[in-house]
């Protein structure tokens, strides 16, 4: 079997280098990162942390170096989604790609590229130590199913599931997969907004009475919306609010890592996309719509500039 | 006529310069910043920028060295309304003091205190430049009325006004003042919040079509709560913001400016005091509570120590 892992970043590195051991898969990896490239091409990709795996995997910018695969996995950020998947749909022509990013909207935009498309969410957290060089922070399943109106056939969701088992990366295959995938995106939406735009680390943030108040109010929006839609959720994501403090309650979430480093953010694939799918639902979501305002005036002001002032909003005075 | 301004920093200080220029007024200052007083004492207090004064103030950092006066005219933070006045409230056991300071909640305060109240809302600007010396940033009308339940008498209110207007802070005694102080509000809530939340200084935030809407939710919310408390709003708080953007394109409102130095905001006198009220007159107001749980979860991240972090949440990586 040869898979193909498009952005072999802090999370796609988790799945190549967990497949890279099984002697029946072949694992490539597209990834613009020409450091990263060379270093696992010469010394194998490793991970760390709870891991303690090096692998191999051949990785290249170049994706008319790589040949054709019959699965994919994406795990690029959610607005590098067509950028990625637009230089690598020629590998996939008879393929299924999974889409193991956040939020929704990245498995809409495969689509429109390959014939077969896998629904994913997951657990797993990582970041990259240097390059070649991955740490895995947290363990956790994977949810895959098959993606309407292009869905992989089950068979296909279930060879892939297998394979992650095998590799030790705990997979479920499931028939719809979308409860899990709205959990998760729910959860997100009320964690990242709210870390960063108070900058306060998840388990801090759920303490402040006010700020879990509004918490809630997000993850209420993103319910709503998920029952007009016909979704059933898998939990609910007020207990992964509470899970996630007891496990990580000094984690700063992702976006508010991102927005610390002045790096765009996911909004658009949570709450934005909560906010946007409410909207077509009639489902009013005023409290992700004021999310995705504030995060993308925040992105914004990263870009202005203050005449006669070098740099007026530097964080700090 | 004997007048105190309590809190004679950047605000306090334009009414204390201007005023000090009377003849028939003398101006007394309580103030907490030792260097400030003396440097007033000393050389007297000093106006630059749009002004060009230099007036005796008779500044004090210890309220029991101040003469019974006529008038107070409190211009602190408004977190530091009860305090300020808790100190001074001996001095004004037959006097009216008068807010000249953000948002609402302020008169209640000083109404459990001393015998008559004034409400006044204000549109000029100023920042310290060094001890006993502020620079005037915006000029602008003054209005004040009597405050119920313990107004002053309108008497009171014109002599006040009057003594203004003669000293160049042009001001109109009114005999319902809240619309004027309803219409800075609301306005305020929306400046302020997003500024403080998207970082943005007026005029951009104003021209980013996402924080506009957002502003305008705001402003809706806050007409509402008005008109169920029976206030007619003195104009627009829309038009406010349109000749807001006109005229300081790139100025960073208070509550930027506050969020940057990481010095406790105002929010509970502005967005929170909103909601608040619309809780007690049953108009819902969730743009305005969502920007008062973010503004204060991103105060209280300022004192969050990680463990093993020195400075984790240090706004630049």
């Amino acid at each position: 079997m040869r898979i193909c892992i498009i952005g072999c970043g802090a999370i796609g590195s988790l799945y190549a280098a967990h497949l890279g051991q099984l002697e029946d898969v072949e694992v490539w990896a597209y990834d613009l990162d020409q450091a990263h490239v060379d270093a696992i091409n010469e010394h194998g990709l490793r991970l760390t942390g709870l891991s303690d795996i090096t692998a191999p995997v051949n990785a290249r910018t170049d994706p008319t170096r790589i040949p054709p695969c019959e699965f994919g996995i994406i795990a690029t950020k959610t607005m590098y989604t067509r950028s990625a998947i637009e230089a690598t749909a020629n590998l996939f022509q008879d393929g299924a790609v999974c889409s193991v990013q956040n939020g929704v909207g990245n498995e809409e935009i495969l689509a429109e590229y390959v014939p077969r498309v896998i629904l994913g969410t997951i657990f797993p957290a990582g970041h990259i130590v240097e390059p070649g060089v991955v740490s895995q922070d947290a363990g956790g399943k994977t949810w895959i199913g098959p993606f309407p109106p292009r869905p992989a056939t089950m068979e296909e969701v279930r060879r892939l599931a297998d394979a992650l088992n095998r590799s030790g990366m705990e997979c479920i295959a499931m028939e719809d997969a979308r409860g899990a995938q709205w959990t998760k995106l729910i959860f997100n939406a009320a964690s990242n907004a709210m870390g960063a735009l108070t900058r306060l680390p998840h388990g801090v943030a759920c303490d402040h009475p006010d700020v879990r108040r509004l918490m809630s109010g997000i993850v209420a929006e993103g319910k709503a919306v998920a029952e007009a839609l016909g979704i059933t959720l898998d939990s609910d994501p007020e207990d992964l609010l509470d899970y996630g403090r007891e496990k990580a309650y000094y984690h700063p979430p992702s976006m508010l890592q991102d927005v610390l480093a002045r790096r765009k953010t996911e909004i658009d694939a949570l709450n934005g996309a909560i906010a946007r799918l409410g909207r077509e639902v009639g489902v009013p979501c005023p409290l992700n719509e004021a999310c995705t305002a504030l995060i993308k005036g925040l992105e914004h002001s990263w870009e202005v500039e203050i005449p006669g002032q070098q740099d007026a909003h530097a964080d700090r005075p």
